[in-house]
């Protein structure tokens, strides 16, 4: 197939100011879990955050993704009281000092940030065979994976918060949320005006666990040789 | 545990310019298979591309990620080698036109572009239980791939092309790459300076498969219940 040449466009780098807004997504971005204010987001600004999704990269084209927009409290005091249940489970995993400090991370976003969204995953979108998803059959998950992580960037820049809700089993959502049985919900995300973040992941905050240095993550060529990292001027 | 109030940071909706930025980067990104320019990447340009991939959420701040950096030509020639008998699999599956159709999509972005990275998940690190993940196993598969989204957002403003190859078995990669047990790859990256890119998805303008619109993929409150979508103005 002979490719129109319009189907291309000019691609560089980005002006200075504009890479340094990217960077600042990235890197102040926080998964929030008290600091939701209660005004309503504004569906205008819902679309635009699903359209940072729906811009994710998917394998084969696949967009195996759905949004389901949840305001109705009812319904999230329901799923609020689901996943108390399974994190008191959590709880239990954990020893000691360990249990007593879980307990008191555990989060009521679902209920005080006044707007939930679940992002969920077809696995039978596009059929059988799926390029790409050939030989690893989970990459539709990554793909959703993907479009969370926009909507999150997409949120910092717009002011908006995001927390990020996995304790629950992907079947626990199931009968609320009606979903057929070929989806699965890959992220319950509550979402919320805020007006602070936290300057540095909250769960390093409160000492739970710390950031690992970068350049003990990075390899030359091969697993455990390490890349020299270059000074930062 | 009293948190310090300089913990918390104002954190407001970004300038104008800088939303503009950032959607700029979601929408333009496109995944790179033939447009590489053979230009050495430096490593600074890589170190900023890691620092923005290690700024990804992670479940318990788990951060399971590292990124083996590869520019070794034979080392990416074995590879691409695992990938095309991999590919050959692959499009066997297709039918007739199909099959064709996919011949013709097949990449060389391994060896044309000037770097690899591979980015992998230890599923091991954090010990047994991690926070989150209690009941969602495959939830550091998630984060993970919530880091290469941020590296491909980074590297768009860079002006830097990132190609996400995944037609490969996880255990074809273990012996070429030194990968221990607990480490799985999750997405090898093709990566790149590129002069111009897609307007629109590349699998889209080969007339391969389509955009879905977004309005069919959203709903409010549960399954299958429409949500009204926004008049834009």
């Amino acid at each position: 197939m002979r490719l129109d040449p319009d189907e291309l466009a000019a691609a560089g780098p980005f002006s200075k100011a504009e890479r340094a807004a990217v960077y600042r997504a990235i890197e102040t971005r926080r998964d929030v879990r008290g600091e939701f204010l209660p005004q309503r987001v504004p569906d205008a600004a819902i679309a635009r955050l699903l359209e940072a999704a729906h811009h994710a990269p998917s394998v084969g084209l696949m967009q195996p993704w759905n949004f389901i927009v949840i305001r109705d409290l009812d319904r999230r005091r329901a799923i609020r009281d689901i996943v108390m249940r399974r994190n008191d489970e959590a709880a239990a995993m954990f020893e000691d000092e360990r249990a007593a400090a879980y307990q008191r991370l555990k989060l009521e976003g679902i209920v005080e940030a006044p707007l939930n969204i679940c992002v969920t995953c077809d696995r039978g979108r596009g059929g059988k065979v799926v390029l790409g998803r050939t030989h690893q059959r989970d990459t539709d998950l990554l793909s959703t994976a993907c479009a969370v992580q926009n909507l999150f960037l997409a949120a910092r820049a717009e002011g908006i918060g995001v927390g990020w809700v996995s304790i629950f089993e992907p079947d626990d959502l199931r009968p609320v949320l009606g979903l057929p049985d070929a989806v699965v919900p890959v992220a319950y995300l509550c979402v919320g005006y805020v007006a602070e973040l936290f300057r540095r992941p909250e769960l390093e905050a409160r000492k739970w666990s710390k950031r690992l240095d970068l350049e003990s993550l990075v390899f030359a060529e091969g697993w455990g040789s390490a890349w020299a990292f270059p000074e930062v001027g």
